[in-house]
């Protein structure tokens, strides 16, 4: 299967058909792939090679779009990149991808200068805002100077993008998602959204993440429109519904929540909103409650996957997001597998589990990921006798709905972006003064959770816990810092020496449901 | 991607659902699993290998649904035969694929006779009916002597079926499909005929024909019920959409005209039916207005393709079954591109044409088959640049509706079934009186087009129409065999020598249009 596919069929089922919104800027799917083809060919020109990568920092717009399609076009392989890292994050990308060209809009161009010196293979920038930028090649006029070029034909399992994720062990590692990879979740993503070729679908979220990826290629096969905001502003967005007539988007339950807070939210016509997916997290029932009555006629659908899953594994429909009846209940699992996936919970064998039982979800399918870019090991490790281990416990029900106990074991979600303790705790663990360290997730009621740090000092140093927050934003992006340090004589550990974060956990979570799905 | 993946969906969501129901018999998902999983085991259990051939020889029922879940459960190969054929075609079709077992029902239990000492692979007969064959083995026996085994894990691009297709050239190919293959088409298939985890659907349509098996992998990976009857009669398919509450049922135009002419049609209760998909030509405006005024809630998608595309490459849907208003004239279409499929039409050079224009029909995609078995130089031609060449003229509207001019150029459609002229002739050209043929489709009002033959005889020589058709029964299956003969002193040739076969038919079609999609 290839990527382009889809873009084909929208082209000669749509031909005049809105294929972008973003802003003003509108394009049908004739000028579309126009663009594309002129895009691929442009790049090309720069000294690019079928295989190449090419990493894209930009907040969200139709330019990103049309670079979903004119890379696999070209042959290139994309690298999305987390808008929210540091500096040096960013670096370590793109040198471990190797990418000889970095795209990146108005808003991070100003990240530029820090990188002077410190890329490996990045070759040229291109500057995807409206005019020219010191240094870098244009957007536009790449477009604009270019012919178009034949699609060169990458396809099957050749990898089409390259998808970072904050890896539990420290480094993040580069998710390899082939052709055949994103074809088949776009195909399941048709099935589990239920989008017609009358769609029209919100990027809210960013585009970076494979969550919004989700909808590109199934949506696209469609023929329907694709509008975009650059980032999640729940008024902007809720202009955006009420513009541009959308009738799909993916949120986190977090964004969900801001909407249906905003004051004025009677105000709009939200009369052709059909769906909103959610993902990251289950839906809380208070915020399902307060939606059902705000927006009555809207269904919720839940997604949940991960990155090495291209993203979505299973699916909960909006029939289940009901408090009561038969149905009840099956709210606060995950839902069921995705049209052509297969889903289990495992033992430390590998062994099937019986219903019920909590173990490791493991899964398997068209989706799962071709490997870890340049990571053999932990390839090996996530797909061990064939089926790619989530690192999620849960269980399944009788009706095979999946019901996630701990999303990765101590990860902390907050505001629906994923923080991994460990790497955390690695930033924190540099400071000299320290000398054991925790981070876990406790409750924050605009956040869902945020991040603790306990720490164990160092006999006879001393810190404060603003010295070591501080130290943490020099290592690693913001959003992932401790809010808080609480400085404690010593860890509890099981017998075997483990951290046992679970009794950490427990005083902060007293009389309140954590939500670790 | 495996075709027991959708077994193991429906077992996961819907373990106590209703899987087959086959006259008096009735399995759950539960059952169903536990029945194939004996089945592969006993079949392995008779000395098979992974990719043996399995054929099955037997009119629709649960126990041949079974066999499409046992062989690639087991890693075999499935052959199913079309039941059609004379003696001589079906021993031809078992040798040139070699297969090893021959699974035969009552009704084609009689034909084992005529093929004894003429088999140079079959090794065992199994008997898929209620009681004991002498020779064979009992398919119930076999299941009921055996335990249970898991999935032998055949898949990917590993063939999963050899199905047949009458050969314009004389001699029938074997059309590989892969594992990749079938279950690319169950996910258009979801999409494009709206299956959903309610859907009930009847196969009526002969399960070796891949139109019907069209529906099997999409059906059971929601978990849907499969309804069989052994074989379309109006009275008892529509007995059967009453008593298991059918919503959804492949049929070609002809048998839907059947079901609209069923005098009592009234009387029937059909309020649960959602949709009739048909096949293998345009519906026929008299029959659609007909079956609107009779069962106007019904839905109508024609689905178009052939064996070699899995087999389904376009969809007309319900909305464009109209005959004014906007939408009007697209019912003369086969509709547009399947979800995961490319389509165009292209000049002989394998350019693509520009709309309106008449060329070659080409697909591309995941739904292509492997090639033929055997048949490297036919596998070739017909997937010559990487596009499936389908030999159907056609064209192609601004909207992507594809408009079949000439199926194959002078294929006949009798009943829904595919008459291939070339073969026909070549049988009638065996006859020693014979000096040339043309073989044509003349109208007939019950089915559609009727075999003719036209014939001129050898100098000195005579034989009577009834000479002839005797003659070709006895070298092909009845259904292909001219109704009638009519003699003629020389056939009217062009320039470069090629018979012209309009020039023939034109007479026989003044003042009608014939079907010739």
């Amino acid at each position: 299967m290839h990527l382009t596919q889809s873009l084909k069929r929208a082209l000669q089922l749509n031909p005049q058909g809105v294929a972008t919104i973003s802003g003003e800027r509108q394009h049908t799917w004739t000028e579309f792939y126009q663009r594309i083809r002129c895009a691929a060919a442009g790049l090309l020109a720069l000294g690019l090679e079928k295989k190449d990568r090419v990493a894209i920092l930009s907040l969200n717009s139709d330019r990103y779009f049309e670079l979903v399609y004119a890379l696999p076009w070209a042959g290139l392989i994309s690298v999305p990149l987390n808008i929210r890292l540091a500096p040096a994050e960013i670096i370590f990308l793109l040198n471990d991808s190797g990418a000889k060209v970095l795209c990146v809009d108005e808003t991070f161009s100003a990240m530029l200068s820090e990188f002077k010196g410190k890329l490996d293979t990045v070759e040229t920038i291109v500057y995807m805002g409206d005019n020219e930028f010191d240094g870098a090649v244009s957007y536009e006029d790449l477009l604009s100077k270019s012919e178009t070029i034949e699609d060169t034909g990458a396809g099957g399992d050749e990898v089409a993008g390259i998808f970072y994720t904050g890896g539990t062990t420290g480094l993040p590692k580069g998710v390899m998602l082939t052709h055949d990879n994103l074809v088949a979740n776009g195909l399941n993503a048709v099935h589990g959204f239920g989008f017609t070729k009358h769609s029209r679908y919100l990027h809210a979220a960013p585009m970076f993440h494979a969550a919004d990826a989700a909808a590109n290629i199934g949506l696209t096969m469609l023929g329907g429109t694709h509008v975009f905001v650059p980032k999640f502003e729940p008024e902007l967005v809720l202009d955006t519904f009420v513009k541009s007539e959308v009738t799909n988007v993916m949120l986190v339950p977090t964004m969900v929540n801001m909407l249906v807070n905003t004051h004025d939210i009677d105000t709009y016509d939200l009369s052709v909103l059909v769906r909103i997916c959610y993902g990251g997290s289950p839906m809380p029932e208070a915020v399902l409650l307060k939606a059902k009555a705000l927006i009555p006629h809207v269904e919720f659908t839940q997604a949940y996957g991960m990155t090495e899953l291209s993203p979505i594994i299973t699916i909960l429909d909006d029939e289940y997001h009901v408090t009561d009846g038969p149905k009840a209940g099956k709210i606060r699992s995950a839902g069921q597998v995705v049209l052509s996936g297969e889903i289990r919970v495992v033992n430390e064998n590998d062994e099937e589990l019986p219903r019920g039982q909590i173990g490791e979800v493991v899964a398997r399918g068209p989706t799962v990921m071709k490997g870890y870019w340049n990571r053999e090991v932990e390839t090996a490790q996530a797909l061990a006798n064939g089926w790619m281990h989530t690192g999620d416990a849960g269980y399944m029900d009788e009706d095979g709905f999946v019901f996630i106990a701990d999303r990765v074991k101590d990860m902390i979600i907050s505001g629906g972006e994923n923080v991994y303790s460990v790497e955390v705790e690695n930033a924190v663990q540099k400071h000299p003064a320290v000398s054991a360290c925790a981070v876990i997730g406790i409750p924050n009621d605009e956040w869902g959770e945020e991040v603790l740090a306990i720490v164990v000092p160092n006999e006879g140093e001393s810190a404060t816990d603003a010295h070591i927050i501080s130290f943490c934003k020099e290592h690693i992006a913001g959003y992932k810092c401790p809010r808080g340090v609480v400085f404690v004589d010593a860890l509890p550990t099981s017998g075997a020496g483990k951290i046992l974060k679970n009794k950490l956990r427990d005083p902060y979570w007293e009389g309140r449901e954590r939500n670790v799905n």
